[in-house]
């Protein structure tokens, strides 16, 4: 595992400016600068997206086998959304972990349901900066596990 | 925060010895060790209860106040019948983090429901024994953010 | 109507303590003293069990016919989730009141649903600790009363 | 706490003539001078209101505020159809209790919802007529006793 | 059976005048006259009401007891949404038939449930004011027939 | 309207023998005597058909057309559960009545819901053997109204 | 178009008095009077009914028609409980708009339903007294607007 | 309040040659020009964005914030499957309108749920082209009412 | 019981020579052939059908009464679809066993609810060719057990 | 197939003294000795639990692995609550059959629901006592079928 | 694939004559006519069955297996209804593909679901009598194409 | 119907690399060169567009009206998310054909529900590329036959 995709899905450029209660007040370019130092700590280098375009994020993960080892997604509101996401991660075939700023099981009902989450191999939620970098250190910890036949 | 209950809900006095393609090869006895060594190197110190029975787990949270300042839960198969330990979490009123060792999202549908996730922090699951790892590391970065209004 | 068995059920240890403004500042030490007090007033003799088990509670229940004349419980969170307290009371056939010192119905809707109530003969909800006392008043007026065919 | 409204809903001028076995024998006369007369030896009056129409609950209650301290409800039938109820509850911010003749918890699935006990303080049901005893006493621990915030 | 209280619900006072395509060219006085007419023939009396309020039918179905044999009513909107209405059918204890103008379950989903219908002996519906006739013949036949146990 | 088919469903032939609390104490045969006298008397002949074959009732709809002028039907257990059934009545185009002996929506939940009431014209549940008659009363009506646009 | 209905549901005698944080800080009075004015400058006249009762709302409806040109209805809470109310307006066969003080889409969620919206032209909510205001603009673009087939 | 942003969602680009009995027959391009007519009228500039693609105005809304100082939106489609766009308005925190030409009540039940209401300001919906105008309005009155704390 | 009428639902022709994975391998002409051996054995004699036709058991059932003392069933595919086998059941009155090859709680969800169970004395499921045999030896200790008025 | 572990869930202690009119008049002591001695005929050994206590049958199953070759388990009440049994009977991995002494399907909903049944190889239910004989020669049948894919 | 069986579902037998509308004017003599061409140039041959019965399709696809190599099926109202039929397609283990000739997502809700589609290689609806060719030309690209495992 | 245009959703620029077990092993470029190539055959020419944004597709159906005459469609993922594609195709108002390359009743529950079916004229599912051939060869048979009114 050399290399990892990131992805930040919509509204998450507003990082930092907005809603700090909500999603604590680092803006993305610093977490994506914290988070580029901790992987090359770590030996990984990081290639990063940022979009609020469904499409955008498909195409990415569609181009990432062969290119990357592994997947870094905070699908934001395409969580609860987006099967196109869902399918694209399951057709490239890397392994993927899902982060979320907030706890989304302590939101509304509707945010409690991921339909990223059956094709990731796991799931960081609630630490707001802190859950990319723990997302980052999972994906890591995958390097000599195999996902299991349930999930 | 120095002094963190870790908490080994129903059935994980299997872990090893059953079902490695769901839940990995480690043990119990191994895993604990390791999560203390892991641990002492980040400065704090550890107390371990695994229990089957919902109401040790109840009661042994309802004494960590004054006593601990954090907890580390995986409370397994109670995630999705107790509402008693979510009822002593919330009671307590300590900062906690969820942990699963599988995806529980991508097993049975009556898994993908957790009594617990509301009264957290956060949630980590899908990583095998290093989920607790992970969710240990979680719980550290809490020390300087507050609980949001929201979740 | 001599000896009623009251049921105190998981968390309840805590009151007077923890959360004061959902379960008021009185500890369960005081409000059985001022149960007993108030029951010895109207000829009774109390039997009183606090558990966070839900295993002892049904036991309990289990050896109260012929050794009690009623029961009133507060069962907290296993008012929700127990099916075997449901049967317990349900089998002993002792005239049973469920109370609550919160208003059950103004909470969290998972909370709106009691398995115990359809095995009462009545309930009292949201009046803290007096929910007890009022609980008491309302065993004993079924002293002359019989149980209704439909309820 | 001086002065007490007293509803009693659709159906109730028919108490004591029919279905003895779900609502007791005593008719409407009775209860209200028993209730009369404990309100008298608690130190409260009562204005009382037996009504089939929705509209005229409402405007009694509209009413209260100024006029009465407190409000005591055994909504009959409108417990589960009557939004207006509810909002004239909620509107007039005078403390509320929910009374009920039967257990509704043990009888139609229909009737174990009640759109007015979220509005209330708490709620007493299936004691007959001392139900509404029950709801006195109940309303008057009130007096010292403030609103939670969560419910 | 000799006396039988006609009961026409909201909005029926509008018949004949409005949406002929669903309620027919009648209006309620030649429906009255036609019915009083073939109840004539049968041997029996009517005694009719319409309202367009739920609280003067529940008090009129309240002082049939003894006064009338019988119920024959359409309750129109009310059929959806009055549990008063049907706990006063209930307690008044007379046999009752519900019936309506159009066919119920050929409309909007919310009309295909009655909440009349299981306090009633039966029921007749879509077949615009002949609705009326069978129904009062249905309620004839009922003369020798006792209630089953089952409905 | 000069010929109605008439169709019983299944278990009807054991009628009069069985469950009478139910279904009455007349058996089929009776029944349909009774039925064939009182059409006589209104001028038109029945053509009658009890099957406890799903197939077999759609097959005798399917050949009505041009043979019989209406359709008396008590779809008995495939009320619930026949969309054959439905299709055939639909697809014949004939008036239809649907009957029923006992009151399905005072039974059990599953009983409630009719897959034929929406491609009949009206409905009858409730009165016994009666019902049929008042079906055929009822179909009978239909000679000079049309149907509805809505139902 | 020239007079134009308006019907205040339950509980807005209240308005002003009551709950200003949702419903504003102007009265009854004081909104029909600032309606009036305003529809005198469109070139209209109202006639303006408060009620707490469903069937006074249901029979000033019904004898709308040939006397008004348009309703304009806040239905308060009948909005979620009438069919009778709804079942008025589509009789009456006014165009009809619906507005609300609050946002009922930001409210518990059974203010989410309302059972009138399908029978009126549109739904104004959210803004207060505005509402009202903006609903008779509405109301009057309508003029010379045919109302779609699909609503 | 000096400039509101104005946001078409998708396919309205395709307004008045398409489904005139739905949307009516004015185009984009009029519906605007009118719009900003009435807006200089009301003494605030407009900034219209029509675009089928979610990101697009998800990215809009994200910059709105500084630039604008409402915003008046038809999510059109997006209304019901949107979270990004909710989250956009939530986050942006300018007061918002939500507008539609159809009444949304009356078409698909799929149509009946809007993701954007809940945090919208309120709704304008059914009144065709006019619904811009009226949407605008309800902005304008917003300038001197807070946002209450329950919708 | 000296006769038990045995019957096999649609699709058990086939047994032995398709999803034997499923169903096993015995016939089900050696199924029968064992079952007789072991009736015999125990003092009763079997009459035996195999039908893909709802009507045909139906109808077999029917006539059960008189001739057979009790009812052993497979009902296979019509064990989810079919209200007329089951009120042919309870019509008969014989006390009656339901049986399944397979284990239908772990199969698809549709297969988890029979229509049937509630009018059968117990049920048999999971066993193979053996649940044939354990449901005949059940159906042999009911001879001294009478039915409970719960179930 | 050599030893089998018997385990009976909550309140079947009570067995015999309570509630015959369902379960019975045999003691438990009564049906072990009986089952121990059919056992014995059948050449296996039995060792019994009974407790009501989830987390002691959670642990018991969990030693079984090595010591006991199957398992055959009434598990009452917790049928429909317990996730920690189900999860001890699929880690521990021995062939387990469900029994049952009532019909589950004949009474309250929320009892037609077994957790427990998609982790067994079959399930028996509604014989009484005779269902743990039953559920024994059920287990021994296994002894030489292995456990299908699907089931 | 040198045969295929065909099977027409309920009600076809009416094709042609009634509700052109939905299913076209060409009669099923005609669509077999066609068909039979078809396939005949395709170089297989067709045994065709049309019934009413579902036993009788049950039995006739219970038969297929050595017989005919694939199914080509329009269920009809047997669709959404016929568990029986869906457990003989999957038994045979012939390639199946489900034809209908009206669109059954564009009609009512409770035709869209499919009991059969989960059994069959695929669908085509909504094409009328060119619903079969298109069918039997998807059975053929079948030829070289396995199934796939999901799906 | 001389120019069709075709559109391939999100996702499927993978085709032929990744899931060969599910989608096929021929790529996109492949799939169109066969289709272009059996579309000039039947004498239509075709305009192919793929991608994954969801306001692309919704673009180009908007522009199809005057420039294509039908539209072949495989939504992928947007089938079950997308009102926005789904409002296109209806504004549009071309006949239009709705395919998929695997069965998608056969796959997760979520794939079940198709929001473009109710728009479309018809479906074909399951056939893998073939799926294409087979809805081009649907959309021609559309040529001479009108939409029926139901669907």
């Amino acid at each position: 595992m050399k290399k990892i995709l990131v992805i930040h899905g919509p509204n998450l450029q507003l990082l930092g400016a907005r809603q700090p209660d909500i999603y604590g007040t680092a803006d993305l370019k610093k977490i994506n600068a914290d988070l580029k130092k901790h992987a090359a700590e770590c030996g990984v280098t990081l290639e990063i997206l940022q979009s609020n375009h469904e499409g955008d994020i498909v195409e990415r993960i569609g181009k990432a086998k062969g290119r990357c080892d592994a997947l870094l997604i905070n699908p934001a509101a395409y969580t609860h959304t987006s099967v196109a996401i869902r399918d694209a991660i399951e057709a490239c075939g890397l392994p993927a972990v899902e982060v979320h700023l907030s706890n989304i099981y302590a939101r509304e009902p509707f945010r409690h349901q991921s339909l990223i989450a059956p094709v990731c191999r796991g799931q960081v939620s609630g630490f707001g900066p802190a859950s990319y970098r723990l997302g980052l250190d999972a994906l890591l910890t995958l390097r000599y596990n195999k996902r299991t036949s349930k999930g």
